[in-house]
């Protein structure tokens, strides 16, 4: 490729000029801006994936200016006004890339632009300002912060991922290396970018200098970026297609929210809203681009972006739920349990909560909640009710109130048992049986306290999502029930044979 | 949404006569029955998106009449006789959900009508009634009750879900609430549905009284219905589509065929059947809604229906495999072990076993089968002719022979494990390092023991289910072999810890 | 089915003379051979779902003279010279079955023709030399000797599947039998096929006499073939289609690499690229089949296959990557660690390597590699270009330095962590809490040993993969890190025990 590209930048730039429409079918008339033809000059060859990946998206084909000619209810862009170079020219890659460059960080002179590497939501920002406002106030935007600034969390990410050594029948752990970060816990709550310095490099077009970016890459929701907003669009609409298509099926999801902390993919994919997208999701029926997304008409069962986000109406119009990238407005109780389930937080900084216990948790160790820090009764009921709107779409009342009752009582049962590893690593602890944060250790790091993590962080978590979507043997077998109180019997056993070992001196 | 319905009941039902034709197509000419006209004429905007869903099924669009004039491979419906209302209409709301109004206990007065919300298989029956019979001659039908009125299987129910109390370093557990259960183990062998009471509740059309039915929403394959009837159509045909597509998916069987316990829909995704079935499936040569399911034209892969229920046949219509509900009229062997694999049981009702234990089990803690109570040899054998039938279709017969003669070496060696594995719980009581039975003890609920049946539930089924579709490493490292023999390793090494401790006393 | 087709072979055979296009549509004008109608007259009905397969297949509308026909980049045929009979018919059931007949151990008379069961790369070479020299020089050719004979891989394999039993306190394991490894490691690493006998058999032919094969059936990646070839094509090309989509497509890969082990399917599913692939995989613009693969054009994120094997190009026809059958051509690093991640071997056959402990294994237990047996840095560099060459189809310089460093950084933690659990063990097998090779035991059949092969093999295993691909929880809570330190901290918890025990004597 090196032989075929390596002509020049300039005989390349002027074959874009002369053939600016080379990047279109006919069918798509909208214009190219100059920048973003010059980018696609060299581009077209350099990294002809994500070009050819841009052209089939909804992006080149139509204009800030038209979407927003839209019906409300088809409308995908929120912004009120645009200066009118952007408006009548489609999204090409000057319009993200070359963004309000002076707060990039990143931004660097590349064939003569001021361009940024990392398009970030700060970017987007200018079509969708309402989406971006959103999920900066979603608890995923903040995901980096409530990570890193809460040290109890720290302690949970050294215990995971730290270096271990071995001498002496001990071992010694230190804190994970920043590379080690960025490649477990961070690629989901998002590094921090940081621009190091600049290299130059031999490319095709001769030698360039590029920014060196600290924490890159990165998609995470949580990402710091290099001009200070948070997150990353592209975590749930990959570049450079960007589809609404691609964030609302649940493999997109499915990154993050698969693992045994967060299940949600897995008993999606086995509950009868997963089974029917599953069987019948390629039928020439289920629209996954149609907006507003028309429930019974373009899809027969949600995915997770239905219940959670998406703006959705019946098939003659009439509003279910309201589009919101503010992922918890459906949402009263956080199944996520840290360590127990616990009402919403009411500011998606978690960083900040301080328990009846002095710590940065949304419950204390005796499962108090810290309530001032939580999202009041009043307001779970109204985030309830407008989630079971969404239900009402198919559903009746009585199966409804069914579902959600039983829903609250394995919040309650699996906080329960919770509280009983709870009261058994309490009793290792006075016991001298293990050495807990009275001690100045860490609560996560020693054989009975990682079952303790894992009674929470897997087994009860795992059985409250299968109960909020119905995920069967999520509940029982599959790191559900069975394992909930199989750990709590093993805490029992371990603690035994060291007190009984104990009692021997 | 509220705003716009709450019109009133009567201007709506009004409307509904007179567009009686509203909801559908103008090819769509089979006529709707006045009553359902009636239901559509609200739920089209109260539950809008199960009627849409409705209206693309087969449902919607023939009435038991044509349906029973297609020629006797395309059938698709058994009855013998209807009554011509029934007969010359489409099957709509009404038709099911005020069928044997009687017979429910659930029936209830709702805008003049006398509706129920469970549709049962004994409402199915009307149009599917060999259907209906052979499911219930299904072991299946029998889940809730061979659970629930086992009480071996009771103390296993308790050990996985119940709530677990810590003082005085011992553990107490109470047998799980009724929420629990439904939540997770009834979830897949149903619940069993009681009406209450009923309770008014204000809704779009004005005050209405509903019934509150305890074990409510379930679809359990097992559930106990308001009619006494047994089982649930929707497990595998959901509602409102009850599609054919759907059931002959294995997303569908995944629903509850995915855990350590029974992980069939795991290992059929890593099997080849799987792969062919995953990367072909959405090519326009595979048809899943064809009657009867042509091998070779309508699919090249088998997926679980294909194996286990359908009627299949060659591309020229001769006949591999007739229709069947009753699951097991293809299987000779139980492998699902309980504990150890064994021969199928002859009656679906497996509560009545009686095991030379004296226990409700298939075998006893030896292996010794309950003979008296399980399918004989030559019914064994020709099941499994049946079966390899089905085979034939695409393999040798040396092929087929080479594949079951593995299986049978499997089911030997696996149950020879759980016997070692048993031999090692039963020295564990012996010694009192754990309390079984005999010391009126569960057997399920201490370390050691849940060790043990985590032996033969998952990792002896595992493998076994490995082996009976080739399932790759679900035979060795994903919770098989592994696993198997790990497992027992550590039970001995538990035995040893307990054992010293008590030399040293 | 047998009354139908038992009338009879001649009458069939002349059946299929008289219509040889019988299998045919109009537009498939190529000529099928007299042989190959023969086969189809009788198995038609006898297997008729493969005769169907096939018939659907590009093998059955092609003939290897127009295949070579093709322009260089669209070939998938890669002979030099054929004999004309065999150049332009399509490549049919005879083709294939009878190819080479006298290297073939399965050959037999079959209807008067001489046939072999079992089709082997061997007979694959005769249109696709090129390919099979590559896969002959893959690691994976050589999956079943690379297994088999090395003592402590058996040692592996024994410990995983070996029969327990249990007395006086103690286990004793036999070696597996040769079933239990045909349905366990050999299933992927393949089985040796070996003729033992022939079997008369009653088919709807008539009586007919056939080989029995012992090992059969099985579609391992390194089966040794009655011919002596090794390997099986149809483990990625499954019959009878031996389709290049489904080869393409990670659901394929997915047999055999999803476990624990090597969990590449699972991380890849959860990555971003397969994200993209599992939400656009069945959009138009996607084509599974064409060749050249072209980057951005035919798929919007690569599979397994465009990472590892295909001929990639970008729209315009530019080469990104050669077609390459020898996986590891674009690897440097062999992150399946055994037990430390290590330069990619040199010879596919890995029993020959002797490392500083006089093992065979490509790492000593302190981590020192075998040097003189593992491919260069200089080599290593090479490939990693090839690789990045891959990546710059849609990524910048700078993404794909960052992404592959911190994969550096990863693959050096991991070895760490796993020369402490390693340091553990020899601590273990010291203070004779567990007995190793020093005293001629198993390393691999005690209960700390057994959690030490865990820590590589599973845990160290999954954060790489994650790591190679994105994989997120995978390189954390989903058998990542977290179970990583875990393990390594019971292993020390393990140790204690005893050591504790020991002390009280």
């Amino acid at each position: 490729m090196k032989k075929l590209v390596r002509t020049g930048l300039m005989l390349i730039l002027l074959c874009a000029f002369l053939q600016p429409d080379a990047a279109f079918s006919k069918e798509d008339v909208a214009p190219l801006s100059t920048e973003s033809q010059m980018c696609i000059g060299c581009h077209a060859s350099v990294t002809p994936g994500i070009v050819s990946d841009w052209k089939n998206s909804r992006m080149a084909k139509t204009t800030p200016g038209r979407a927003k000619e839209k019906p409300d209810l088809e409308k995908r862009v929120s912004f009120e006004n645009m200066r009118k170079e952007l408006a009548d020219v489609v999204i090409g890659c000057a319009e993200c890339h070359t963004m309000n460059p002076e707060k990039h960080e990143d931004t660097f002179d590349h064939a003569g632009v001021r361009v940024h590497p990392v398009v970030t939501p700060g970017d987007c920002a200018a079509c969708h300002p309402a989406e971006r406002k959103e999920f900066s106030e979603n608890i995923m935007a903040e995901a980096h912060g409530n990570l890193e600034d809460n040290p109890l969390y720290g302690a949970l990410v050294t215990a995971a991922a730290g270096s271990l050594k071995f001498s002496d029948m001990k071992l010694e752990q230190k804190e994970p290396s920043d590379d080690t970060k960025a490649d477990s816990c961070l690629f989901c709550h998002g590094t921090k970018l940081k621009v190091k310095k600049t290299a130059g490099r031999e490319t095709d077009m001769g030698p360039m200098e590029f920014p060196v970016i600290q924490g890159w890459p990165n998609q995470g929701v949580g990402r710091i970026n290099p001009d200070n907003s948070k997150g990353s669009c592209s975590a749930c609409h990959p570049r450079h297609r960007f589809s609404i298509e691609t964030a609302r099926k649940p493999e997109t999801c499915s990154q993050c929210h698969k693992g045994p902390d967060v299940p949600a993919y897995k008993v999606y994919s086995v509950s009868k809203h997963g089974n029917i997208y599953n069987s019948q999701k390629n039928s020439d029926k289920w629209d996954f681009a149609s907006v507003p997304w028309k429930v019974g008409k373009d899809m027969e069962a949600p995915t997770c972006a239905a219940c959670h986000i998406s703006l959705l109406t019946t098939e003659d119009g009439t509003p279910l739920a309201q589009r919101t990238h503010r992922m918890n407005d459906r949402l009263a109780w956080r199944i996520f349990g840290l360590p127990y389930a616990h009402a919403h937080p009411q500011s998606p900084d978690t960083s900040k909560i301080v328990n009846k216990d002095g710590l940065a948790l949304p419950t204390a160790l005796d499962s108090t909640p810290a309530r001032d820090f939580l999202i009041s009764e009043n307001t779970m009921n109204k985030r309830e009710e407008t989630m079971q709107q969404v239900c009402r779409g198919c559903h009746s009342s009585g199966w409804i109130k069914g579902h959600f009752s039983r829903l609250e009582s394995t919040i309650e049962e699996t906080n329960a048992q919770t509280l009983t590893a709870t009261k058994i690593l309490q009793e290792a602890w006075e016991k001298g049986a293990a050495k807990g944060p009275s001690e100045n250790k860490s609560p996560f790091d020693e054989a009975i306290e990682r079952m303790w993590a894992e009674t929470w962080l897997f087994y009860a978590n795992s059985t409250r999502f299968a109960s909020a979507m119905g995920g069967a043997d999520y509940g029982v077998f599959a790191q559900g029930r069975w394992y909930l109180t199989g750990n709590i019997t093993l805490m029992v056993k371990l603690l035994e044979l060291k007190t009984d070992l104990k009692q021997k001196d």
